[in-house]
């Protein structure tokens, strides 16, 4: 069982810093992971890099085109980089993510990035892993509008304007900065913009900087304390979850919830009634309103 | 309780045709979503409108400027339109989107259509309830090859082809059969693209002929029971979930998974072994592999 292992592995945790780095493709977000994970290794960290790579549904194969830019780290034994692809279950997908950064933090790797493609609930639920999100915007394309209006702008710990030699840098900052002035985050933070030039490696150690402000923000001790219970507490609901309805499906019987289903389709019954049933039969009656 | 308006209604429901509609903004979604409701009222059906707009984390309103676009249509007692924002609540999305179409499938709109901006979850969630999907794409840009990457494609019944005056419309028209040529769906439609230019009705005619198309395809009754049994039974396993975990919430005793949460943070416990605890305290205890 996959839990047996991650239960043995778990005291080994909590060591790592998690980063969540997501962006629409075409933004350079590979190059600019490939550089952190240089300057990271430069410090003497571990460092593992995870890129959840979207599948394509008519190959069944995740687009690496990005991961070739990488080769030269791929031979280091002090940086960890593997794809993950998503092969349609979006649900699933964080779930597979924390197990691995779970077993890389336990492997004693100490910067970890998680590469997401696009603004979705994936990246949100990476962002609540991670310990820090670095949005990559790039100048012009009305990306700054896109990624309010795609609702991840909360999520943005950092913001990178990358490719940022683009004549329109000037006119995405004022955006951002315009947008990031009317926001207030509960916890106090100000999300920082840094402009980098990844291929030339401009900006970088600006970046490195800003995590590292970032970091030291969070270890506030009290403010720790409230981002990991909050953490677990959502995890732990989300595996009650799972578990819930795993068990209970193996308590119908089988066919049982087609034939409903067909029901429902005749409008012999309706949903409510039939759950209502369901919980009766599984011995977890609901209380009556009449 | 809104469960027991939604059982009343429920046996009136069934005769809509649910169309999702979706694509990045600046596709042109809304004038082309305007255009099927002014095709199909001219029939002489009544048409229900959901926008879906994502909020602004921010000032926490919906971004309602392609709204105005429809301003003549508002004044229509045969066209209802709604916007429904996303409040962040991803996840309840689908569900408050389901409860507003079975109220206005109730209510006698027959062709009903749901307007989503981006790809994520929430599409593929509303895809699922929809009939049909239609996937708005513009010329250039590298949309097709940006849908792919976010895994849209398997959802799109229809392609449209907006803003087809764009000289690279036969590049885009060429990606996307190459696309859909090596794509084979279980149904055995085969996706159909569509040019319109929605801002002068251009193309609207062939859409809507591509529609009925897919309707009649739809309505054979084998495909309709296979459909309809597999959407019935996806939506009670979902009713079940959201059901099971509000009940046992309920049942754990406040400040419970905080402090559960807390010991996580400590490494005192893992997870693993809290979800067994929680289950036995439930008396849902798991089967033991000692």
């Amino acid at each position: 069982m996959v839990s047996e292992l991650l239960k043995e592995l778990f005291p080994h945790t909590g060591r790592a810093f998690v980063i969540g780095v997501t962006g629409s493709s075409g933004t350079g977000k590979s190059t600019l992971v490939d550089q952190l994970a240089r300057h990271d290794k430069s410090l003497g960290r571990k460092v593992g890099i995870i890129a959840v790579d979207p599948t394509s549904p008519f190959s069944g194969g995740a687009i690496l085109g990005d991961r070739i830019r990488m080769q030269s780290l791929f031979t280091d034994p002090n940086v960890f980089i593997r794809s993950m692809a998503t092969r349609g279950q979006m649900g699933g997908l964080s779930r597979a993510v924390n197990e691995a950064l779970l077993v890389l933090d336990a492997a004693g790797y100490e910067t970890l990035m998680v590469e997401t493609v696009g603004v979705g609930q994936d990246e949100v639920d990476i962002a609540k892993t991670a310990h820090l999100t670095l949005v990559i915007l790039v100048p012009g394309m009305g990306d700054a509008i896109q990624t309010i209006k795609a609702g991840i702008m909360e999520i943005g710990d950092i913001f990178v304007i990358n490719k940022a030699d683009r004549p329109e840098v000037f006119r995405t900052e004022q955006e951002l900065e315009a947008l990031l002035s009317i926001a207030s985050r509960e916890d106090g933070w100000n999300p920082l913009i840094v402009k980098t030039v990844a291929t030339r490696g401009e900006g970088i150690k600006e970046l490195a900087d800003a995590i590292e402000r970032y970091r030291a923000f969070l270890s506030d001790p009290r403010r720790a304390k409230r981002r990991g219970v909050s953490f677990f507490r959502e995890r732990l609901v989300e595996m009650l979850r799972d578990r819930l309805i795993q068990k209970v499906l193996k308590q119908i019987p089988e066919g049982e919830l087609d034939r409903y289903a067909e029901k429902i389709m005749t409008r012999e019954l309706d949903p409510y009634t039939i759950m209502d049933r369901l919980l009766r039969d599984l011995g977890l009656e609901e209380e009556t309103h009449d």
